[in-house]
């Protein structure tokens, strides 16, 4: 089967493999019929999250069961499937109070020996580990474009906005508007955000989120800061949610907040940084976030995607067949996509 | 001043009265610009809400500060307000936690002796005690008819949703669509309900339930719990809200929770009545409810009804003077009305 | 091996079956060393819940796995163990959300066909099905009488304290003192109660609560009301749990309970039954419980179990060889027991 | 009357001062009986919080009612209290949702015109505004050394356990054993905590943890993580409390916290530090605490010491005359003292 490789940094390469066989009895194969490239993907490409050269990445899938284990039960061979990026037992300490992204034994798609040597989705066929957990049928009339961001951007988006506890009637900053930090806007919009103040510096950004009812800000030809105290009464919003994974994104985000508010941290951090405790301490702020628990999200996220109350079609801004990924992944690295989805 | 009192079962009349005065340094005089007519005014109309002839009745209304004693700092003189319901104490031991419907010493407006003696707002004037948690400026460019629903239906919807415990991706029934519950139906889409399933046997509410976004159910014609089992793969909602008051709706909301789910019942019960325990107990459910904090409530209802996110315009359906009140209880009482706003 | 049957009404037999045998690669068969004589045993005793004569009873064990299934992880063979009342499959739409009580096809040990035809614990050997997820490797030093209860009436204890809300400070009252209300003081006591108010009839019980620092208040002989009055400050307890399954005892509870506090049900209903609705609702009280989530809270439990910090030791009355289950069964039936431990 | 005043940095004097008067309507005058020196009190004394020359000290106090304004009604003259070292309106935006600590117009006793130019209570008479909210009665049978804890220290306690949202059967670390710190072991014990590791670098402050039931680990003689990972199967502590205020601090809870679990921050920040935010991120933690919200808490503060169920007595090791303030400064700032109580 074909597959995409990272081969080195800024290398990825359209490779022949094996396919892939059941191990385990709840295991299943996939026939994948999208792949979507993630901004997860582009620390691989450029090499600051790094896995073995020959390794196929990718975690982000919807496709057809053709195989299935014995125990396998949530879903059946010829079922049409979306999945999480990650995959977890269901049964140790932490699955067992449904905190599936910190299992003991879990893996992640497409992020080599590192995080569990889980060959990725960018190929004709994936094996997919603990598979009644990890897959769900795709709801009826849900496109390929809509389905795959359940068990990643969506599921993600999602758990910033309710691991940050927004409640109906806050008021709601997103600091990012990439692909998470655009489904943040939705689902808090969704939510019951009274307004949410959405600022990035790209226009195109803007716009989407203009379109879905946010306040769009200008991050350097606006004040935000000042939008968001002219639009809450100098207080600040109740929940202040950093998308971006950059220590000025967190200071932002800490000086939005009001006292007693909530920062929720979504953006990507892997070092130490510099942050304003003093302030956070005196605002009495709670911060909250980190890597995200998209199979408990999973469910709900798949209701409000079936319902059509959720929809992500706005993001997908490229389609490309799989044998172009390596042109999809230099078109990608420029950020003139939002969303590439690619079929084998 | 005009008022509108309460003379006997089914007699309200029109009568003078003196104006009001300040008696206490956080008291504030309202001018009243509009008042509704509200389903528990009716229970006084019929007598099984007992009251004093004479009493000034209603409870819900809009206008202007035209006095305030020393201690009034959240609305000054001048200021187009709105307020709530009942008034709290802000410092007893409810109070402290935010349980402001629990006020050692609240009082509620135009209910007589029995809910502590405070002339109610159908009048040209009215007494606002504890004005800084009761009243609050209205939003700029809101209309009277929105504001007034802010202190007493919409927040009981706000009551029924939230405290229902309603989360992004659940679905939720409402059964019985007065003006309760349709502010509930708008507060559960508006709070992230994949789906709402709203049921009532009158066509005309159905009919605003389902433009609001609500899967729309005749009672009778149609066949609610199979409707929701179809909708919910057979599982049942998660959040049932009883919003008429009444045994059967109560059974039907136990019977359409689904397991480990929740019944709010915001519909009002003053009687022992027969509850199917038995069926509670091995689902695991959660009933909450009872009568609203909308004290706690009115800050975030206000945000969403100031920027649009809610709006319950289609439930004025007749506007009136305060001078034709009896003619307006008599249209209420034949349930030709859902929201009846009078004019001083 | 031997087995205690249910044969009829008020009529148990120690019988010889066959070995069980493992079915699925998640299966392990335990060899118990000791298991728990329950009140819902009792139910079954009476002929109120019905199996089918022949089946084997019992749900609550330790003992020793002699077996395990390829997929078992959790435990091994040689492993002392303890195990929950229930079995979950830890992959459905309730698991996943870890409400395990509301598995979509759990199952009861010792409970017949209605509840998944699962053979009971009161037997030499057990077969356990989702071994992951049901059983637990005892903690060192953790004596057979005291594991046994953790997974069912310690965790149903837990359940009536945890999802009834207590916070540290609280005044919680606690209706009935068979083993689970005795078990729920305890938890009450350890949460943080600032006081627990334990009623019952049986002055034995009363003892046991009172040894374990709550305020002891017979149901007859002294005025529960009032004693909950004037610990209170006249307000009410802020959870009332109710341990029996009895509408008196709701209705107590009912009453009890402060505004806006928490009605925590524990005690078993089956049936229809009159409630003061106009009670609760005027009172905003929240009705919780229902059958436990003991699965859920087995982790928690064992940590308090295993460090000593909750210790039902007091409650096991009796000891008695398997052999003798007839005898005990009587025993029992006579409320002469709070704890019957049968030794195979 | 006299005061403690201060003058310069190390530098604090008892002065003849004018006694105060009512000014508000909601205003109390206390005659001080116990005042304590607090934490808080050392900054301004070595003038890192800074205030102006001759104001007057202290926030920690217990008193007789000498004089109340005519909307005072939670106390009355003659009355034995205790209050809390901030006080807020009641009915500002956040106060009308109970986060008292962050009040618009909230004042600080002692801390000088940056905190609202409220005199200290170091003193013979104290002004108490809103005594309603500020003010309770000290329970029957509780010493002036225990009471002053409830409305600072214990409180603060109290907030760093339950903001921090221990849960029955958790493991908690607590880092760093000043009288906030021991508190905080205290109430996670009270609250179920399975085992509290407790950590400092004096051995007297670890003994006292011990008595109150902690695993007393010392921060260079013993290996504290070590120590958190045996007693916690190398998962970490559900919850971590940072209770010194310290950069080092907050890196060893966000290591000693397991994945998914909770980091509260109580101890004091007022600068930019360096965080592991990369390892926070992955291990999705939440970070909660800062300034803590006593006023909230001292209802149930208050009915935890007065049943007993929590008792700071051992924390004061010091009793001084008011008289001799400036001795008491200079010994708690050689760190010789836990809590020193003066006495007018």
């Amino acid at each position: 089967m074909l597959a995409v490789a990272f081969q080195g940094p800024q290398q990825v390469e359209v490779v022949e493999k094996p396919e892939p066989e059941l191990l385990a009895p709840d295991d299943a194969i996939v026939r994948i019929s999208a792949t979507g490239v993630c901004g997860s993907d582009l620390h691989i490409y450029h090499g600051r999250v790094q896995i073995e050269p020959g390794f196929t990445i990718g975690h982000e899938y919807v496709g057809e069961v053709v195989a299935a284990g014995d125990a396998v039960t949530g879903v059946a061979v010829g079922d049409r499937v979306l999945g999480t990026f990650q995959v977890a037992c269901g049964t140790c300490w932490f699955c067992r109070r449904s905190e599936y992204h910190k299992c003991d034994v879990g893996r992640t798609f497409g992020h080599g020996a590192g995080l569990g040597s889980l060959q990725g989705t960018q190929a004709e066929l994936a094996l997919v580990p603990h598979a009644n957990l990890t897959l769900r049928r795709v709801p009826d009339g849900l496109g390929d474009d809509v389905a795959l961001f359940a068990g990643d951007v969506m599921g993600t988006g999602y758990h910033a906005v309710v691991d940050g506890g927004v409640r109906p009637g806050d008021s709601v900053a997103v600091l990012g508007l990439g692909p998470v930090g655009l489904c943040a806007v939705q689902v808090a919009l969704l939510s019951g955000a009274a307004r949410v103040i959405a600022v990035d510096a790209v226009e195109q950004r803007l716009a989407v989120a203009r379109a879905y009812g946010a306040e769009a800000v200008h991050l350097t030809e606006q004040d935000p800061r000042g939008v968001v105290k002219a639009l809450t009464g100098g207080r600040g919003v109740d929940v202040a949610i950093e998308a971006v994974g950059d220590p000025r994104a967190l200071d932002m985000a800490i000086r939005m907040a009001r006292k007693a508010g909530t920062v929720s941290v979504i953006g990507v951090y892997a070092e130490r940084v510099d942050v304003h405790m003093g302030l956070a301490w005196i605002k009495s702020l709670r911060i909250t976030g980190g890597q995200a628990n998209v199979i408990a999200h999973l469910d709900p996220v798949l209701e409000l995607l079936g319902s059509g109350r959720l929809d992500p079609t706005a993001l997908v801004t490229h389609h490309m067949p799989l044998t172009k990924a390596s042109e999809a992944y230099e078109l990608y690295d420029r950020r003139e996509a939002l969303k590439i989805v690619l079929t084998p």
